[in-house]
């Protein structure tokens, strides 16, 4: 039974991984739009994880189209949600997945998929998506993520990660520069797994 | 790390536990009022699924106030909820259980805490509550169910099982006889887990 989960290399979908490992075949999955090698920084971070990885290159008019919804927006909830969405559907409606993962927590705003898009995907493509941190606070979390990964933690302009921002923040750079991302991205911080902690469980 | 995960012996407290046991190291616990020996059926399924298992003791007065709440509504939810969220409470108030766990799915009405609930007794009691199944569909987890575990189903009248609703239906029985229980509790298919499928992960 295998169980294909969205990765960006951050703790988040790291976790998620670990805690369905014991029940199911588990392939990382990294989304690409062709404008940065993200999917060569999450296969090597899937690597030191010890899980198997492959990139799902997704059509760049969804970039196109988070780009403008954050424009006009002036803020990236809904771009990313935007992605999000699209990410899940194009990877349910792979005929050989049927439980797509992904690291939203308990308290996730962004992405998060909404009950109606949730159950849309469901009974379209017959896959179930699971949520396997739904359950947990960040609290939680960070509790199993210290006691099983190795993970370092920085501002979102510096980290190496793979998730969906990262090409956006490159697309805004190359059609508004520098200064646009600054102001349409909060400051965050955001983590990004290096190994497993090899500790005898429990 | 322990977690002690509220467990009625039906299939999703049952399937909860498993899915921590990888990570935590598990203790089942049934709340019981005193009325009927559900801590006794409880403890036989923990047997047979391999936890470890103790029955908590709740008073009487809660159970009384979930009677009246039910005779007043009509129907049983908030009777329900009023019960589930005094459990998850005295459980966590206990100053050695650091997570508490319960069997809610994504799906899930009742019993349900809402995230003010939920809130408050983390912060009260600095006791994390964790729900493993709060991002699987009913169908991913009968799946699961299907995969791990033997179970029995059947109607809630004649389903042996040690959750919330037996001792207060059993109280409506006494005070006001067996035809108000079927006046404010409709009929449902219940579960009782029998086993573990000895097969191997995966």
């Amino acid at each position: 039974m295998k169980a294909s989960v969205l990765f960006s290399g951050g703790k988040d979908s790291s976790l998620s991984a670990l805690l369905l490992e014991p029940f199911f075949e588990i392939e990382l999955v990294t989304c690409n739009f062709g404008l940065l090698p993200t999917g060569e920084v999450a296969a090597k971070t899937a690597r030191e994880l010890h899980f198997s990885h492959r990139v799902l290159s997704l059509e760049r008019n969804i970039l196109e189209k988070a780009y403008q919804m954050i424009v006009s927006d002036g803020f990236p909830k809904n771009a990313i949600n935007y992605i999000h969405e699209k990410a899940v559907e194009t990877l349910a409606s792979d005929p050989k997945v049927k439980f797509v993962a992904d690291g939203t927590r308990r308290d996730d705003r962004v992405p998060v998929l909404s009950t109606a898009q949730v159950r849309s995907i469901e009974d379209r493509f017959g896959t179930q998506y699971i949520c396997p941190l739904k359950g947990y606070s960040r609290k939680a979390v960070n509790i199993l993520v210290e006691r099983y990964l190795v993970i370092e933690e920085g501002p979102s302009e510096s980290t190496q990660k793979a998730d969906y921002e990262t090409e956006l923040r490159e697309l805004i750079r190359q059609k508004q520069g520098e200064e646009k991302i600054r102001e349409l991205f909060p400051e965050h911080i955001q983590s990004h797994a290096l190994a497993r902690k090899e500790r005898l469980l429990k």
